[in-house]
């Protein structure tokens, strides 16, 4: 774990969040910023680790649910967008002719789209042709084969996910995980018969969602994102978002339903049982890097991160004791290790001769959820001393080390949960009238119904953005906070990042 | 599995493998070669699987050994180059001063390697104040972090590896998994105290390599390359080749001893136990997707692929036969499924409703080296029908399943392992003169001790590539093929793809 600098490790107090956060992810070792270009950051070991048990979570929620794996190029010819453009032209006159409402910044996102990609025009001593870009998403690249690869309905549903890196020009500030240049990004392409079996996926969506973020240990707020924040050709998009400490929220989940519209543009077609040619319904599910930053922001303390312990790099960190270098000692450290090794823990033996207190302040820092000290008089009652990075110490029997040590976990992974859970549920307030002072730090849930511009009356007076459509409406009907009609939709307002 | 297009499967012939082997990668649904850019394929489902159990292979030797995995970002900026071009200066004086004739080549590779990369030179709409290239290979990125993260000799040795895609503009034809522009990598970096650490870093990555191949029943040739075919930068190059059935080697390994050289261009120096400033002696060593184009090509024939147990995909395959719908044989079949997973074992339930006859092609094609299968009568004899892939049929029990199949996809390896060993033994010879004459196919050992220019007569009379100097030398010294004078040193002599 080496290369430690204690100078460096002045962590701010989490309170003042916009400095804790870009400080702990570099004492911690997750990443290295001084790599010579804003917003791509080195991945260490350790953040490296972190990163790959997210995405193991992920891997294993897709394997659960019939998705596989494959892996696209990451450079996208120029002329491939033709057929976006395609797109682009079908929803303008479905616009004009007033039947397709949702998807009316279609045509300008795809320009947006170009103001934020890297191009590649030259390689070698040659300027190409035909330009590319590095991918920014999949969609184009994967639209151009799955043509190929859907004939008839027995090739549906097509469900296939890749994990890559993308690439977005960003140009805001960038921050570690939640806005970087170099996206670790998770993405699932789906095709289906119909627009009913699309709306299926998106709910075997949402149910990995809430796996995955039980795993984390993230309370979340689902959204249907209003139409203007709706994914370009995409009918609706489901967002996820995580409150962080600061009260902005993080969006680190999404879902569309494309229904047939890129099915239109790209040719996707496929033979139902009667012989008749009709269109594929797609969906798409994306999730990143943020996953890591939401854990990193929502779990750490003054004294360093708290990993939730599906995630954690190092689940169990042992010490050997005072009389540490005693063969006996030593014997029931590494048999303790072996144990919890071979029944899938990720376990490290801290046997460094340093002062205790500097190891635990070491583990500390790097949000190690369980620590077991094991010591001559420990060994006498038959016990390892296990402290919880969520506070809390308590002797646990070395008889039963394996099942003693699953329980601590996943008290830890409650503990975690349920302060979140507090957390979320001071954070998100009421906004029941446009008079009402808006605080700091809070996201508003609100009843509200009203049209565009009641929408941007809604902004403008809050000064926060509209989330969208909960997932989880109101019993009873209430007032719309802009109309005053009753409405059961429940919406939340917040600063976004 | 779906998506088989029956017509697509004629399989050429191995023998004639400048056919069989574009055909196969496609046919057993590896890769799809329809992306508009050349040598870049999509990754399907099934070729993906292959290529992470090769890497799961990697993964396990490099935690066996201590190396940790980092991610580095894609992107390198060009005026990086300015310390590689301080490496190339000096080089270029100690060549002139006589004393390290092993660099020869580096300033023109350096320039070479200009002609090879992709250039980002525009973002959005903006042209880049300084170009950018798409990761070669990582000496440069890493070796700009390296100087940050070793300080004294507790930091050392730093053993590092990642897994990306690098990016190669390839003009010569190209060839999935063989020659490709967008290659899946493996580059463990390391940095260490002095000469002698670094080569036992050296030795070990040749029992990682040799630990892989066994993984992988390839034999390899392992030579230490002439100066004149050494890595850019590097004291010397070792390089491990396998021979394809064309009688081409394909180099699937390479590890470089870098002593200080790069060291002292990117200012990587530690401070000793007495304080002292030294530079650190580096290595790194490389592998690829080639890796799967070997385990392609040794071991396919005219049926289709042969994957050796430790990377295919799927293990063994189940199959109900007969009265496959029965309730007993489904409920066999699923209790031998579920107990072959449950022990680790990668299998695939076939229970399709068609011909066994159609079934037997597509998992031979598909290189499954286990087939079972289970009918009433076999339930009667408490057995399950075992096929090979590489041949061979008997009954296995079932009640010790998970035993005899792990004998069986043994027995499939050490097949697999000699029928390569007796393949090599008989497509290399030796060369006892120049007046020889060169049959294709086939690579020749010889006895070579001789200069630049001697190597140039041996090349230009044989018409082949010099591949260096065995790590199995002759036992009792032999003439060498052109000077003459006597010499242990064994040497090969091949068309290298």
């Amino acid at each position: 774990m080496g290369g430690h600098d204690k100078a460096k490790r002045g962590i701010p107090p989490k309170s003042d969040f916009s400095a804790w956060y870009p400080a702990i992810v570099e004492i911690a070792d997750l990443v290295d910023k001084r790599y010579p270009i804003k917003g791509m950051d080195v991945w260490r070991p350790y953040g490296w680790k972190a990163m790959k048990n997210i995405d193991a979570l992920t891997h294993s929620e897709m394997e659960r649910t019939g998705h596989e794996e494959v892996n696209f190029p990451l450079l996208i010819p120029e002329d491939l967008l033709e057929k976006e453009n395609k797109l682009v032209a079908r929803l303008k006159s479905a616009r004009e002719a007033g039947v397709d409402p949702s998807d009316m910044r279609f045509d300008e996102e795809v320009e947006g789209f170009k103001k934020e990609v890297y191009w590649v025009k030259h390689a070698g001593e040659n300027e190409l042709d035909i330009p590319m870009f590095l991918r920014p998403t999949s969609e184009t690249a994967m639209y151009t084969l799955f043509p190929l690869w859907i004939r008839s309905h027995s090739d549906l549903p097509l469900k296939t996910y890749q994990i890559v890196n993308t690439f977005r020009y960003e140009t805001k500030q960038t921050r570690s995980f939640i806005r970087v240049r170099e996206i670790h990004f998770f993405e699932a392409h789906t095709a289906h018969v119909d627009e009913d079996a699309a709306t299926a996926q998106i709910q075997e969506d949402l149910e990995i969602v809430d796996n995955i973020m039980t795993d984390l240990c993230l309370p979340v707020i689902v959204s249907k994102r209003p139409v203007w924040d709706t994914f370009p050709g995409a009918w609706y998009t489901i967002a996820i978002d995580v409150i962080m400490p600061n009260g902005r929220t993080l969006q680190v989940a999404s879902c569309h339903h494309y229904r047939d519209q890129w099915a239109v543009a790209f040719d996707m077609t496929y033979e139902d049982e009667n012989g008749v040619r009709k269109n594929c319904h797609q969906t798409t599910y994306g999730m990143s890097e943020r996953l890591l930053g939401a854990v990193v922001g929502t779990h750490g303390d003054d004294h360093g991160l708290i990993f939730p312990p599906k995630s954690a790099p190092i689940q169990v960190v042992i010490m050997p004791v005072a009389a540490h270098k005693s063969e006996a000692v030593m014997e029931t450290v590494n048999a303790v290790s072996e144990k919890l090794k071979s029944s899938g823990y990720r376990t490290y033996l801290d046997d460094r001769d340093i002062r205790p207190g500097q190891k635990y302040y070491d583990w500390e820092i790097k949000g190690v959820p369980l620590r077991l000290e094991i010591g001559p008089r420990d060994i006498e009652n038959g016990t390892a001393f296990a402290a919880r990075r969520t506070g809390g110490k308590s002797p646990i029997s070395l008889d039963e080390i394996v099942s003693a040590v699953s329980n601590e976990l996943s008290e830890i992974t409650d503990e975690l949960s349920s302060r979140c859970n507090n957390t979320m549920n001071t954070m998100i307030k009421p906004l029941n009238s446009l008079e009402q002072e808006i605080e700091d730090a809070i996201i508003y849930e609100v009843a509200f119904d009203g049209n565009d511009s009641d929408a941007e009356i809604l902004e403008k007076t809050t000064g926060l953005t509209i989330l969208g459509d909960s997932m989880n409406p109101y019993d009873s009907p209430q007032e719309c906070v802009v109309t005053g009609k009753k409405t059961t939709r429940r919406q939340h307002l917040a600063r976004m990042y």
